[in-house]
């Protein structure tokens, strides 16, 4: 089995039990992610070899996050200590017509102050067969830009395929930064996902066009292996519907569309890049690619927290049709 | 700014957790609520100078509900202290087609016992701009109903808008003496909300009217700016609906209505009371009055415990139309 | 009044927190519980005379669920004290597409390993009028079998009516044994009461015929007073639909359908049970007798745990028609 | 075995977490106790069979009462449902030198406005060898100063052996009344136990003799067959010695003295009765009843709630020597 | 009644529950706390008029910390509200030999990035008779040093007292520079406590003295009207004793010593700072000054989080000898 | 690094929340562990590479298990997966004079009834530089038995250096069978450690010689290259003294004495192997040897589970005499 490598940013996440307003909570449960670490863990559980590379400082709350990514198996021997804090944010989940509330306090963390002379690429890729980032990382700073590009190009050398999750947070850059610099690493990138916005804005050009068109040029432009497109309608804070549409450069395979109660809205598409990844990696046919990374996610919206813990078996007997929660017994 | 005031009793509550039944609890969530209290909570939280006036023994759970008025900013200087009980009441959450359960212990309660010469309401009213109560402090004991119309008299007399959430409860007070004790309430009120039979048991007149109708009925009966009767259709303990329309003794201006999923069935009807004070107080049209008044309750639902904590901002993006709890980030 | 007996194994249940994974836990949630354990409380909670025979061990964790037992006022003065420890299984919740997870460790408790002459029926069956079992006790061992066998055939020598629930369960038993066994039992019984499916194996004819006439067949076949077929269709972990029909040998009895909100799926069947035996020995008309008895179960959904906690105001109050939920206040 | 009877109060106790002040607790652990409520779960963990009587309202707080009594086993079907609350009380736990904080909130309890007319002696005392009750329960009101006169009159004419713990409340009566009404009681009783101070003031001589001379007075003056003293020293919240005095009106039975760490401060008075009745029933020697109930009332103070759930075993164990708090395994 | 201003950082604290280690939590307990925030909730508890001076950001979290003030009656209306985060702490108790462990993470909080221009120290100070700050304020930034001198200058130029807490931490500066900034602070101050380390280093003379002589020449090198000196012995995490010496310029006035369990060793300084305000505020005589001060800080130790909650008249049953944690009932 | 490979069974271990009793839990808290799990963390806390070998089911509790090793770093590649149950056991905490009470049902678990040819020891001592294994292993099974034989064999051959902790569990096995098995096994152990009563047990001769008299015959009669002897005093079940000596064929070393406040009772033995072997490895005088061993030990008394969490810097602060749990800030 080859190694899966992802880079990023791993959060201290702080929410409120329940449907608690922040005002309300004498305490706040404690989670450790981000979009991939959130990848890093599902791929894990998947019983994929993964590691994970980010820097994180040499105290005791940092060294809970690295707990976190053990306990389900993740390789953590290549994350670098040092650095001042770890990032932290606040969480208030969200329910009926109330949305999800987020405090962000990741500035100054270790990996937004990391330099690219921290990770030592040919190292960290040894053995390794998939590199794996999101949008988020190469935002967090300028240098860190430069680190996700270095990964790249490392990983493209040394013949990794190159995973990106678009994740364009507004929060994080503007719009036309976000555009040129992912453009720039999509050059090295065999395998894209993410919204139809997040597509149109990597691509560049006019905003509007159906799905298939936008997965075409986005293949085209980028010379993808695959492109997948997320399609989700949300409702209210706990209802959204969620498909998704893969494209191999010749046919279009679409996934079942499901329902879905949602009991944490954090870490869907990341539940999705990891359940893509392992139906790549495993060989999988591309309809069942998509299927599989379809209900892989949609498991993760029934689970607290960021992660998804779901197993091979669980996602197979969803995407096997049966998403009606018999208990067996 | 100007100060609203507003009359009645607070109570604590204990609930089980989450969908525990009374049987079940080993520790119950305490609360502390109360019709008008609720709606000073909420109008402090839409940042509105609010004082809240009842009576309350000089104990220490007492000092407990003082202290959450305080927290969100509600004035409790002129809380008068004094009698010997708060007064309390269990509260089973509903599911499904289970009801919530609700077992009273409020009787003799210190402002059920306190004295018209505890309250002096030329100095409560010093500043003040509105008064509001609800149907419910005049039916706490003869004297109290005496309290109460010394208040919206001298509140009249002071050149105060007047408020009134009718909120009949059959286990305070029987058909006939709310009718009587709150049409002669009536007389002094300005503003008025309530239901579709409790607008109708004001009024005294026939039954099964349409809402148009009563309204004006009302409107003109007692010579009020505004009436708004609130539409709620209740399927189970977790799903309702919820819209309300509002009459200025001209024009109908009916609301967007909203499907809720309810997180607790306490404090709905004072969340839109808050509301609809905040937004006549805030010199907004009649339309967006009633879309304010209707949109802020509709967020209470989503809510642990008895008052409405959203801010102003909160309440306007729902109302300008985003309910699809959509995080932003 | 006289006593109802029912004979089982209850089990330790621990369950994550609401929607917790296993791997998420840090406490587990103590429940006790098992088929025929949850009818003798539900029924206790209806207010009939109840004891309930099963075998456990002298230790404290086996108290725990006596003491659950009399807390709701089951007699638990005949369950045998012995062996070497109590059942126990890890239970899981589900919701939306991802099904509860259960984990079981029953093996070699108390109860399937007990003696039949552990057992004194006589004395057990002194002063009472119903015996219920399910099919999951003679599953338990080979020896249960015969328990089951003894407690059967002593009841229908007393004069008790006898009442099984057929709850086939893969885990403990295969289909043909299973049909074999309860084929034996069904000799001595009056009431009972099944899934299709499991009617179906029990009669040992065709599959896929219609509802009525495997009741038809069900109940010539084994010449009962009673049967009725639970008719359920689970959707998500969460939404089930859940209606009944009854058979008295002449006529057939529809219930009302209930659209349910899952908040526990275990249990469901053993609520049915309860308030159809309670329904009975209240001599309810036959009609009444299948609304309370779905009404009844309804209920259940919407409890954490695995007991029906409803009263039989509560359940009168829905089978009247009241499912909205509504306050009373 | 016979029956032992007990009359009193059970009050709900509402408690925040640990160390948590009022001020800070989020929920409200919930416990039900009184003293010969207390007493009563006691003898029924020691396995004998005893009946509490008071009266309850018929809600579902007061039945959450009757549950925790039956769940331990005792007898709770002479327990009179009528009146309109159950009392209840709020008590902050201290820690080093911060006391115990309590807010009563007892007052209109159904027992404190119970008739004369709702008990019938008897049929309560049918098959009772004894009956307890303390100074707290005459102390309700005046009607249940009468009460406990008809219950130890009906008590002694039946040939039941009576116990009193004189627990004397400031908060319930003042010191003469108290006095007066105890010193009628005791006329009636064969076995009475207390602190020096409570003694003194039941002799209603001298204050401030030694404890054998009061125990002298106290058996003489009344004709008891029993009197026990109870000798705590309080250095803080969470730190007293404790040790007790039996007199047979012959001889001084002193028990070995405890330094106890304890975890709540509440029932260990009541423990110390109850192991006192479980030591005289059950035949053991003089010195071994005030070991007994010595050791049982020690083992009290290392338990969360008001009663003791020690077992005869776990009291032997102390009472021989072994209080090491050795892991047996 | 005048009032008191305190000018501090209030942070965020996050706390395993119980004995708990960070990499055992899976929720932290939130308290909100610095060490002037917590003098003037002490303050406030005692009934005093007291107003928080900060900076904090304009989020949800930080409204937490003034719904927190807000709660025990701080006066929050002059805080500041801008910049980015509130600081943080986790923090670990200890217990036995394990010392309580803290990691900071309150760099560029607001306050710490506050202007010079954000005070408006006459407007702040307007009917105020008192202003307290400690050694952590000016230890902020270069600018927090610069705004604690404004404060003080001002202060003094109105006529205020003006004490000090001398709290040097050293992971904020170095002991020299410390030293530097308080001397020149102490010119304006009128009252000062500390440690004997710290008395010393703000002396800036030998290491070593006796605490008399220290206090003598802290008094006169800054023309004190009043110093006190804690004297605290550590034995374990949660063992100490605890007492102090106040020097009038006169006298020394030594207080009563305690032996202390600790439940949170946060906050002792901070309580002791706020009784020694009240007492002086108050008129008590040195004596008592002292014996107040002592008193109502050893009862913080027993206390969960930052604050003291006690009241003046559990302080005084404390100071006027009961420490025997005795419950009043 | 060299590995350290460690053998025996990990339970899950269910405990109530604080100071409740078994009957008084609505939930338990999950603990991992077991003698040779609770060293192999350990040791991985201290930095060292270290491997787990047990054998458990292929299920999610077992899981769990695996996870809480992971999470601190333990290698868990080489544990067998298979069988069908994870043993458990239910730990109420004591208090005072209050024991804490075990039930253990563990019975049949996987490694229980695991087969010798379920372990290839060429393959797990690859790299190891120590294997460690307890008393209790051998007892869990006659095959169990041969399992700990091979594997010392093994070790053995391959150069390891082998200690035993001799861990007697009078629950497990008889005096006369423990000491056959124990002596067959130390012929092929370098180190040992034990209680006093546990090293007569092995050596099978007079009881009642001082400690040095039995580490002497200990060490002489096993050829052992270390020894070391735990000397507690327990007092009630939360104070407890500890030290130990050392002897290493030659000399005697004492370490200090700690005196203990308890936070849980289980693992402190555990502890002292990992933190001997730790400074055995770490090539620590053995003056330190003994003295880490002792103060690493300390510190897990002041921990809740069965794990020692301490890093090497936290038992040095403490070996080197800071016992005073003072807070660095």
């Amino acid at each position: 089995m080859s190694k899966i490598v992802t880079l990023g940013e791993i959060m201290l996440r702080l929410s409120p039990e329940g449907y608690d307003r922040f005002s309300q909570a004498k305490q706040f449960n404690a989670f450790y992610g981000g979009s991939e670490a959130n990848v890093a863990v599902s791929l894990a559980n998947f019983g994929k070899e993964v590691s994970y590379i980010t820097k994180l400082p040499a105290n005791a709350i940092a060294q809970c996050a690295i707990n976190e990514l053990r306990k389900y198996g993740v390789l953590t021997n290549d994350i670098v200590r040092g650095g001042e804090r770890i990032g932290l944010y606040f969480c208030e989940n969200g329910e009926s017509q109330r949305p999800a509330k987020l405090v962000y306090d990741r500035k100054d963390s270790a990996i937004a102050k990391a330099k690219r002379e921290d990770f030592d690429w040919d190292k960290i890729f040894e053995g390794a067969e998939w590199f794996h980032f999101s949008g988020i990382t190469p935002a967090l700073s300028e240098e860190c830009a430069k680190i996700t590009l270095d990964a790249v190009k490392s990983a493209k050398k040394k013949g990794l395929t190159v995973s990106i999750d678009l994740n364009y947070r507004e929060n994080l850059w503007d719009a036309t930064t976000f555009s040129k610099s992912i453009r720039e690493l999509l050059q090295y990138c065999d395998v894209a996902l993410g919204s139809m916005e997040e597509a149109e804005m990597a691509i560049g050009e006019g905003i509007g066009e159906d799905c298939n068109t936008v997965l075409k040029k986005f293949v085209e432009k980028f010379g993808l292996k695959y492109a997948t497109i997320i399609l989700r309608n949300r409702f209210t804070a706990e209802d959204v519907d969620w498909t998704a549409v893969l494209y191999d450069g010749k046919d279009f395979y679409n996934a079942k569309k499901y329902d879905i109660h949602v009991v944490d809205n954090i870490g869907g598409g990341d539940a999705f890049a990891a359940s893509l990844i392992y139906a790549i990696t495993s060989k999988l046919s591309n309809q069942e690619i998509i299927e599989f990374a379809t209900a892989g996610s949609c498991l993760k919206y029934s689970m607290n927290g960021d992660v998804n813990l779901s197993t091979v078996e669980e996602v197979e007997t969803l995407m096997n049709g049966d998403g009606s929660g018999k208990v067996s017994r």
